[in-house]
């Protein structure tokens, strides 16, 4: 079942690591986008999908709150879910947890806009109802 | 003179961009690193450095906000400059110019504690007065 | 059953695409790291393990050659295998291929040393023979 | 003078380190491309100024061997060189120093074709003569 709050799991990669012998802070952020993908490919609509429907979605804002590290050989698991939507911006947030202890170690949230590909500031509700439909029911069911 | 700003100059790497045709949101968290690294390097104590002195400087919050985007064949500025310092926690803002029109594009913020080489959090005042005045001077000459 | 072929599947990520539209070139060889970790793991000793044995693997050299570009929506499956070992000096290959139709994207080569953690070339033969007979096992089975 | 060699000058960056506590081994091929782009703008025709005009030059194939670490705090000069040139592939040297004693720490090789924005092969002799010669040109005046 179609549900707004979706699972990823995944292991750091070598190189994802710095000298500090921790996955690097930026990482996260680029975790963040793969569990967002993800999400929206379980979900029904892959991101793929509405980039070739000629809808982008840029992120405008990040916040990131590193409360505990992440090192090579961790297993963690990234919950996702969508905070705010109404058709012109959106926002999601995220958590990332070691799988062995369930320590929260990363909290972040990501804030988006919707643009054509001339990337020109588009409103779903108006330009496509599909992925409007997609993201709003997502929001609403929990 | 040393002054608690510093102006840090780059041009986007092709690899930084993505299929968006600009650069990618998470880079700009690296480059903020970039220009903090470089900030201290031109104040006269470096990373590298103090790294040597068993004093590490994670990142433990970041905040961005998207406001243009920047492309490769872009050159930009960055300002940094230290936002808060206390011997214990240390916030720093940036701010990502293009440099042909002064627009501003990226802003951001990135706060750290100081930790010795075992992670343990420490309070630079009693563990290295050194680093604790270079940093208090810098925040106080403005 | 354990064998001297591994195969990795993976998606690109949307940060791994570059402004020509495809996964950027320099992308392959972390990938190559992934599917030589997961191979590594898949057979029972894992690197995270090998370093905390002590036992490092750096890469010495690589090739690659691109022939058909991976895009962003793509599935990809990598092939690698143990091309040679003999305690001393270790090379691995690496085969690309799209997932739906079975296309060859990319060929790829690495070769490795043995270090021990001061960065030491080490002969596994003599400085960890577990490690060694996992490694010529896994070259002589097939 | 324009010459068929260039100098790029560069610091690793922290986020370019591995745990290893070295710059990780796919940051070199990252930095071909910089110092391979930093050679075209320094020789007059920007790889910008390429894309805009229609001629992608994507990469073929990479050789690197590894010599030497490079680690955060050091500083490098990167050699590049046209190795060949024929208007339809073009390969080009690559060789790290470390510079303070000279060092030399990684070799690498990369070859490349011209594609116009439909990743169409193309001969620069017949679809763009003003890159041909330029190509051209730097080959042969030493």
């Amino acid at each position: 079942m179609v549900k707004n709050i979706s699972v990823y799991n995944r292991s750091p990669h070598y190189y994802e690591t710095d000298q500090m012998g921790v996955v690097h802070h930026s990482n996260y952020i680029r975790w963040f986008e793969e569990a967002r993908l993800h999400f929206m490919e379980q979900a029904g609509f892959s991101y793929k999908k509405m980039e070739d429907l000629g809808v982008l979605i840029p992120v405008i804002s990040v916040e990131c709150q590193y409360k505990y590290a992440v090192k090579f050989g961790d297993e963690i698991r990234i919950n996702v879910k969508i905070d705010s939507f109404n058709g012109v911006k959106m926002s999601m947030f995220y958590e990332v947890y070691h799988k062995n202890d369930n320590r929260l170690c990363v909290i972040g949230k990501t804030s988006h806009c919707f643009v054509n590909d001339s990337f020109k500031i588009i409103n779903l509700k108006k330009s496509n109802i599909d992925i409007f439909n997609f993201f709003n029911n997502l929001l609403n069911i929990n």
